[in-house]
Order: structure tokens, then C-alpha cells, then sequence
């Protein structure tokens, strides 16, 4: 987060609170490529206990996770279906072709939101033409899609659908508690509806660095193998889970502000001249529409205002709320946005 | 070709004339994998002139000329721009992310035809994020798209914008003698629009075995080496090369047949009670669509009738003409065509 | 075969004898993409039942079936362990690594030939950091070992220490036949100790293109849908397989010729002054010793008289016999080595 | 590091000391992803400075940077040259195959340690059945040769060998300032002698976490967007490097006690009946030869003592001194080796 600006580029952006920084400096650590750092087996515990998983793998990254996922749940020559804009896609350095040599078959849902009707057409049947279908992926909250979420109860067709197939299913939960308060679902639930979930760390949670991937003890065993050649495996990463481990004690909650405030925003900026269209605000996250062309300039004219933000396409711009911007932060940027010349 | 069937499944079914086999029988011979076959090299050369490009490269197969084509105009972690109906994405295997690491950004043409307009936004511009944009595919004609075809006038601005973004554009060219036929175009003009071209032998022009990569002699060199890791090094392969040779001096201007052909079928497809639509035919392709969930039936009928087809999705059939059906056998199938109960 | 000369390069040089090329002219051919050519399918099951394997995969040549083997034995992230002088690891186009993300452990056999006791104590145990061992590749007859042999007797308990740490078995039979005519081993007792061989016609038996991967059923279905993303599925492939089946039933019994003219050169070899040693020779490969880097100017000289032979290092030079140097050939061979400079 | 022992399986099980645990809370964060972490870029610039290169990249590990490198430097199909014994091959989860496509070229160099006359002759010339000979990796110190030093004056050739052959060439340098210590050697002299350099933080020097991947500009951008498709690039990483700039500061004179320590060690094992040989001692680490097959049992021996060591086959064992043990400590494990019965 940049000091001097109200920095609503991303919720990646947060530094660690005074409480954290203390159970960091605090945290017992070992070598955890042995096996033997206790804080991060500890935060790897919480979290598969939380979701109802057999076991978790601390990892330097979201993308890691997801990625390690992928691998450990495909074959070269296999097909991954998923939103066209969903993260593991888009943003992850084309690591599903890289990293697993798979292949993807990309869906067009609503918000990112996929459902069983748009999924199972879009199996392969057996033919030496195609790609084998092997693995479904899910977003919740759907960054690209502003935040959209998924209940529970859209998520359970699509499961029981991946079983009937033969396909894994796997959550990229980079925001998964962010959908969990939106939603009120119980993350217990989901243990039962997935075959690997990453959960991130560093984004709504606050921590400063990590992930964790949840599955069965033996999908585990293998990501662990995977983390390794990955360079993915660290020495005493205690540290990091330290901060992680607050940061589930502490910071989910608070989440409600985040999402009370992304609300507020997307208010001001329905009022807005230059905004032709907001997409409606579901969690912490608020993308609207400016005229064709202009969401390069607006960002400019909002930076020179002090208010940090980015685009998502040449014409939309996305404003993410998080635990470093206040709620006397959130009025300066409602003030900033209704008097914007545009 | 089934013998006792008229077999529409494809183009790719036909059997050797009685004078392309005394064209094999006759073959000079030698270990090409030294570079010492002579019919295959003159088969390289003769269809590198043809297309106005420096050098060829004989392989089994399209699928194996066009993969090392995406394998030598890509790097792990770069994107591929293609059609999301093209044969390299849809019917190779999956092979784009397995031998080359690389991404798809699957487009929407019409009829899988793209334009410079479709593309461009679709290209990224440098972010680790993204994968890294480097080449372009198109196809023509395009199979999926009922045999659709570009003309070079579409083809030269796609081209333009290729150049102007540091991108590489491949021609996916299985059918490419369909399309010079149906649109007029000359063959020489294509080597300057494209950095690979890849040609079929074992379609419309009727050899048994075989595609050519047409590209610069750099190109060429390096598609010879991964060739070679391929394992589609062949030995006294001008046994093939000569078929090659004799299709491409016996069997083109024929193609005109095959399109009037396929025109014939359709005419008597729109008549037929159980079709709800034809698609336009420009080529050797016919694609009709009838009853949801029907493809499968009416394929069956026509079977029992004693005429081959497949479906290309549930509710669409495709038709091919080729050199192993005769005028009369057209005649013969427009009245399966006409009294199917449907 | 270079007209000129008396090429004793490679046995991959021979040409098809009149009736090969009648058995080709006259054979039945389909679309084999489709599993319709009957004269593919007829070799891969002639061959199936030789060895006593469930199923056989015809491919254009042996890298591919050596390569689409490893691929069915091992995952991205394994080990396949092999010898160092091995055509799987050294001729492949670094194959392995490429088309399977296989690592290799590459042992020191004795003219190539492996044992229980080298292989065993280079079997990863498991730890994240290593490797997974899956895959022991043997060759029979060893190239790079002067065409050296294993005998049945020496496979078994390779094949036994295999099973037991629960590796896979594949052998590179590209010169099988000659190995089965040097040791009277038969070909049906090879069934039982390999889950995969290649086996190549182009070799010995003097068939234009192509090599058999004979396998379970279950690896052969996996086997072809790799095939088909190699771009080594052909259509009318049955020409090739008819010289094949030719080459099974009238080239196998005459070998031991190939293997009589082999000891005669090396019985020369021995007596020519500019000759350091001679490799023991066991079928039709015959490699040599000359002062430290003279092996291309022997060779020159060699080509200078009318004889063509290679380099196997800046000292070695390798001869190979084959159906295509008769009984005289070898006779002026003799002469040609009996009174070269050197 | 485990508490109850004295641990000695390895430098990697330091833990934070105060000084810099102090440094770690007070470092300045943002979000290294968006390239915004100062302390992270501090740590970069300051690396590079050393060594004389142009910039650097933090990574969570030594092996990620190793195989960035390997990535940056290849090509799918390249052979990368390395003795037999090197962490990237044996140790990194067979990576090079994985990530890179790249085969391997295996020396066996005098304890790990290579010349221009082992290389050589292994660089392949041009031939389309080899990989292409594209980088050299050395190691230094090499883990494997029992903490083997090379000095500048035995890299210089081997960098002139690769630049005349158009190699590239990278150091594994996870122990380079033990070497550094050893030699007398001037860290600003390594830039110019290699292509890559990677550089660890968490063994002899103590810091929790991270490796630095030290190259040119271009490289280092490259590897920048590999990290990110790895899932390595980490937010708020400037805690960690911290502690890596404090160990640059505080943490490299000392080296010589570990040294020493080791020495000291050497000598006592060299007494110990149980004992068969000590490799010679030239940094921290000490590996020394027991009866066959009794490895694990004298490992087994020290525990019940309270030294951990680990075994580097079935008669070998490694012990590795660093900054957690003090003199005192070694006095201890001095008495214990020479007291243990064997």
C-alpha cells in the first residue's frame, strides 16, 4: 500500500497490523522442507479443520496453490474447464498449459458464475481427437466478475455432476471468506463439495504472504512433491503462517466492512456523471463502466486526486476494499469520486 | 472408404488411384531421415514453390505439421490466438499445451472465419501475468465452419496486424486447394503472408499418407530437428512423397467437382422435410442441422440407407465430397437425401 | 541405399525388394485414424501374437513407439533408468525429457548391457527432493554397444527386481530380431517380461517405414490416443504395413547372413594395420578402434574407395550389414579394408 | 533446528538470531508483486552490487532461482551439462525435464568439481538426433563433493570453453560465501564469469527464507514472469528480506568458524576407529566413509548421543556446521565422535 494514496488497486496491498507483526516476532519456526516448523503445520491444521479437509500445504502464493492443484489433479493431454476469466486462466502466466500441459475448455458465465447446464456439454467423451476432461475450476468470490459469489446450493449440482463424470473439482478460494460472509455459508460445508481448495491469505485476511492448499492426506503427499520442484518449499516460513494464523483469528469478521464499504462506493458511484454503469456489488469488490476508451484517463484523474485504482478493460474500472482503508478513508473517496470532473 | 457404402464421413477416406500407385510403385527412394529420399525432397520443393516459401517439410500427418509449426513459433508460457472451433485447438490432443506449453485465446468468428477486429484486443500487452501473445492460427478452409473460406484480401490485413505486433501467423492449410479453388486466389501469394503454411495431402488431393510445413529454411531447419523428437522421421518415405506428387499434379482442378458436389447435396438437404437449415456451402463441406438431439438418429438412417456421415454436435451432420465419389454416387445419395423418412 | 557405394552406414538404408514392393502395391488400405486399414491392423497383430502381447500400435517409426512408451510409463516428475549410450536418451531429440518431463538415470553397462546389481541401488526410495524412479528402458541389440545382446536369462531378473520395486519394463527392440537370432532366445518368452517393446521394420527386415509398439490393451488405447496428439496417426498407412508383414514372413530367417558378413569384416578389421581393436561382434554391427582422433579420415579414405561407414566418436567407427550387401559386397568390402592405407 | 540435539544435518536449519528478528519487524513492506517492496528491492540491488551483475530477484528458494535459470537459459530439447552429483539434478524433484524440457549431459568431475576438458568433449555438435548443448551449470560450493571448492582461476576456462561454444553458464551458488571464505576469492569477479548466479540466504548465512537470482537486466525480467507462472512471487516479502540483508551484514565474516569447526571435526572423525576415510575438509561441510551398508546405523548411534546427522549413502555421512552451533557445541560433538562405539 502506497502511504501518501488511498490505495484501492487491490486487497494484495494491506501490511500487517501491529498484533500481527507480534505473533510473527513470537512465532517458533523450523526447517519446514524437514517437516518441522510447527507454526506452519499449525496454520495447515486450522485451515483444514476449518473447511473440513484432511490436510493443507502452506505455499508462497495463490497461484502456487492453484497451480499445484491442477498438476496433481490432470495428466499432459488433459482438459481443464473453467470461466474464461477466471484467475487460474488468466492471471497466472498460462501455467495450466506450462505447468500440467493441459489443455482448457472455457466457459462464458454469468459474473464467472458457472452452473452444471453450462459445464456438461462441454465434457469430452472419449476420442483420440480430445483432450481428456479431467478437472472442473470454480472461483468464489469471481474477481473478474466483481466479486460475484457462489452459494453453497449452486455449488452442490456442479459437484454431484463432477462425480457422475469422473472430473475432480477444485475451488480457487483466493477470496473464498469473503464469499462466506457474503453468503453464510459454513466453510465446514465445503470439505464435502471440493477435491482441493486454496485459500489465500494475503488478500481480505491481511497477512502478508502465503496460501494454503486443502485436499486429502494422499492429493497432499503429492502436492508436497509438486511445492518442491516447484522451489515452493521454505525454510522457516513460521513467520508468514504466524501472520496467517492472526490473521484467521482476527480478521474475518471485519470483513463486513470491506463489503459495507465496497457498497458505499458503488452508491457514489451510481451517482456519477461519468459512470455509465456499476456491476452490482456482492462482496468487497466494485468494477463499473465508463464510456469506451476513457477508464485509462478516469484512473489518471482519480490518481491525481490521491485515490489509487485500476482498470479491468479498456472501458470498466474495479475499486477493491480491504482492512487498510478505513472508514474515514472511505468517505474521502466517496468525496473524491462525486466531485471528479470525469 | 467403406465399399460398400457412400462414404461422406470425410475427405480424408480415399484410396489410391490406379495411377498415383504406379506413381508409388516407381518412387526413387533413399533414408530420408539422412536427407537422402529424392522424391520426398522434390515434393518439398515443388510444393514450396507453389506457395512462394523457402522450403517444406514432409511429415505423417496435418496434425504433426501444424503442432511443430505452433512448436516453433511459441515458447512455454505463450498464448496462441486462434479460432474456438479451429482443428489445432479442438481435434490435436490437447496438443498446443502439451508440446508447447503455450495458452489458448480462443475467438468467435463467424463461421470460424476471424478479422483483425476480433483479434487485436485480444492480444496482451506485457504484464507477468498474461501469457506472452506470439502467434496467430487460422484455417482455411475451416472445417467447423462448413468448409468456410478466407480470401487473401482477408487475410492480408490480419497479416498486417500480425507484423505490427510482433506476432507470427500460421495457416492451418488441410484444405487450402478447396479454398484456392472456390475463391480464385493463387497459391504464390500465400508465402507472403504467412510464416508456416501447412498442407494436406490426404484430403481433397487424395494421397494415402502425408502433410507438408511449408516456411523460411530457418524454420524449416529447426522443424526438422522436432520433427525428428516427434518420431515423424521416416525412412524410405518417398513411397508417400511420390502419391503427393502425383495428387498435386492430377488432382486439383477437380476440387471444382467436389464443390458442385457438395452444392448438389445441399440443394437437396433444403428440400428434405427432417433438415432445419443448411449451412451456405463454399466448399466440399456440408453442415445441416435438424431436431434438437436428432444427429444422432437420422446418421443412422442414412446409414441403414447405405450412406455414411457424422455428426457434429446433437443436432448437426456433416457431409464431405472427395475424389472417391463420382457424379453418379452424388446422384445416388440425393435420393437417400430426398426419401429419408427422418 | 547409396547406388555408388557399399553403405554400410545404418541397416536403416535398405530398399524394398520386388516382392515387398508387390505386397505393397497389392495391399488393402482404409482410413487407419479411423482403425479401418485392415493391413495395419493385421501387422500389429501379427506382431502382437509373435511376442505374445496383448496388442501392437503401428507408428512411422521406432522413436515414436520408444517415445509414446515412456509416456505411458511415467509421469512429469519421474525417473526412467536407463543405459548412458542408450537411443532412447542419446538419439532421441532429448525426447524424454521433452515429450514426457521425465528425468533420467543413466547407468554404466558393460557394452551397454544392464544388470539387478547396477540397476537396484539407483531406485529412488521416496523424498520430495528426488525424482520418482518408474521406468527401466533396456535395448536389444545395443547400438552404441556394437550390436551387443542380452540374453533371456539376463532379463528375468531384471524383470523380476522390476515387479518387485514396482517399475515399469520397456525394451527397445529395434534390433530384436537380430538379437533373437544371435542368442536362439524366442520371440513368444519376451511376452511375459516387458510391459512394452518396440519393434522396427525399417531395420533388418528391410521394410520402408515404421515400428510396432506391442503392449497390454489398455496401454495400446492410451498409446494411440498419444499417437494422435504426436501427429503420427496416418490414413492409409497399410502400403507401409503391407512391406511390414513381408519383411516378418522373408527377412527374418536370412539375418544370420547379415551377422556372417559382420564377423568376416571384423575378422578383416583385425588384420588391417590401422585398427587399434575390434568390439567383440555378436550380430551385424561392427565397431572399431583407431588412433585417437583418425576415425573421419579412416573414414574418408573408406569413401575414397567406394565404401560408406560413420563415426562413433572421434575414434570409432561403426559397419553395419544388411539385406541390401550381398555375399559379394562383403567380399569387396574386404578388400577395401585388407589394403587401405589408413 | 531441533533443540535437543546438536543438529548437524544441515545449514539450513538455523533459526533467527535477535538482531535479526529486530531487522525482520522493522522492515519496510508493500506488495512485491506490484514491484512496491523496498526492502525486497534493497535486498535485490544490494546482491547485485556484490557480485557485480546487474539486477536481481528474491525467491523463496534455491531452488526456484536454479530452475528459473535453467528455464531462462533453455530451450525444450536443450541438454544442460552438470556433474552427476549437482543439487539441480539429483536434488531439485527432477525439475530440469519438468520445467524446462531439457535434457541432461551428466559429468563425473573429481568430488563434483568439472573442467573444460570433462565438458568439452560432451558439448553435442549439431546433429538433429541430440539435444542442443545450451548451458553449463556448476556448483560451489558442491554439496555432494563434501563442501569442494572451485576457485575463480578453475571457472575462467570453463567460461571461456562456454562462450566460444555459445553456452550459457550458471552457478549454483547456495554456498557461495563458504567458497568465497575458502578461496579468498572477490564476490565482484563472479559477474563476469557467469550468465546466472544464484545466491542463498538460508544456509551458512542464516536467514529464514529466500534465494537471490543474480543476471543481466533482460534475464531477470524474463525471470521475473517465470516466477510469477511459479507461483513465487510473494507480497509482502521485505520481512524476509530483511533478514537476508542482515545476514549479508552481519552474517559472512563468521563463515570461518563454521570452517574451522568442520575441520575440527575432520580430525576427530579421522580418529574414530568406526571410521574408514574423511573427505578432505575445505568448508563447512564434512562427509567421511564407514563400513558398507553401516551408514544408517552409526547415524542412528550419534542420535541416541544427540548429534543428527544424515547419511549421503549406504556408508557415507554428512555433517554440516553453521552459525546455530557454537564452539562449545562442537566440543561436545567432538566428544561424542570419539567415544561413540560404531
Amino acid at each position: 500500500m502506497n502511504n501518501d494514496f488511498l490505495d484501492f488497486r487491490s486487497d494484495t496491498v494491506t501490511r500487517p497490523t501491529a498484533g500481527m507483526l507480534d505473533a510473527m516476532l513470537h512465532a517458533k519456526v523450523g526447517d519446514d522442507v524437514f517437516g518441522e516448523d510447527e507454526t506452519v503445520s499449525a496454520l495447515e491444521k486450522k485451515l483444514a479443520k476449518m473447511f473440513n479437509m484432511e490436510a493443507g500445504l502452506f505455499c508462497p502464493s495463490g497461484t502456487m496453490t492453484n497451480q499445484i492443484a491442477i498438476k496433481c489433479f490432470t495428466q499432459p493431454m488433459d482438459e481443464v474447464i473453467c470461466d474464461q476469466a477466471s484467475h487460474v486462466y488468466r492471471y497466472e502466466g498460462g501455467g495450466i498449459a506450462y505447468h500440467s500441459g493441459a489443455s482448457v475448455r472455457l466457459l462464458h458465465g454469468e459474473r464467472g458464475i458457472l452452473t452444471p447446464q453450462l459445464i456438461e456439454p462441454e465434457i469430452n467423451e472419449y476420442n483420440i481427437h480430445y483432450p481428456n476432461s479431467s478437472l472442473v475450476v470454480l472461483e468464489n468470490t469471481v474477481n473478474k466478475g466483481g466479486g460475484s459469489c457462489y452459494h453453497l446450493a449452486q455449488i452442490e449440482p456442479i459437484h454431484q455432476l463432477c462425480k457422475a463424470k469422473g472430473l475432480k473439482l477444485h475451488l480457487d478460494g483466493a477470496r473464498i471468506f469473503n464469499a462466506l460472509q457474503a453468503t453464510g455459508d459454513e466453510a465446514t460445508s465445503y470439505g464435502n463439495h471440493f477435491d482441493g481448495i486454496s485459500v489465500c491469505l494475503s488478500k481480505g485476511l491481511g497477512a502478508p504472504v502465503g496460501s494454503v492448499l486443502l485436499s486429502d492426506k494422499e492429493t497432499i503427499k503429492k502436492a508436497t512433491k509438486i511445492r518442491k520442484a516447484f522451489g515452493g518449499g521454505m525454510r522457516q516460513a513460521g513467520f508468514l503462517a504466524a501472520a496467517g494464523i492472526y490473521a484467521l483469528d482476527h480478521h474475518i469478521k471485519r470483513l463486513k466492512d470491506d463489503h459495507n464499504h465496497a457498497a458505499a462506493l458503488a452508491d457514489a458511484l451510481s451517482k456519477a456523471h461519468y459512470v455509465k454503469s456499476v456491476m452490482p456489488v456482492e462482496t468487497n469488490i466494485v468494477i463499473f463502466e465508463v464510456e469506451a476508451d476513457q477508464a485509462n484517463q478516469i484512473v489518471n484523474q482519480f490518481k491525481a486526486k490521491g485515490l489509487l485504482c485500476g482498470t479491468t478493460s479498456a472501458k470498466t474500472i474495479r475499486l477493491v476494499t480491504h482492512l487498510d482503508l478505513s472508514a474515514d478513508m472511505i468517505d474521502r473517496a466517496i468525496e473524491i469520486i462525486l466531485h471528479l470532473q470525469g
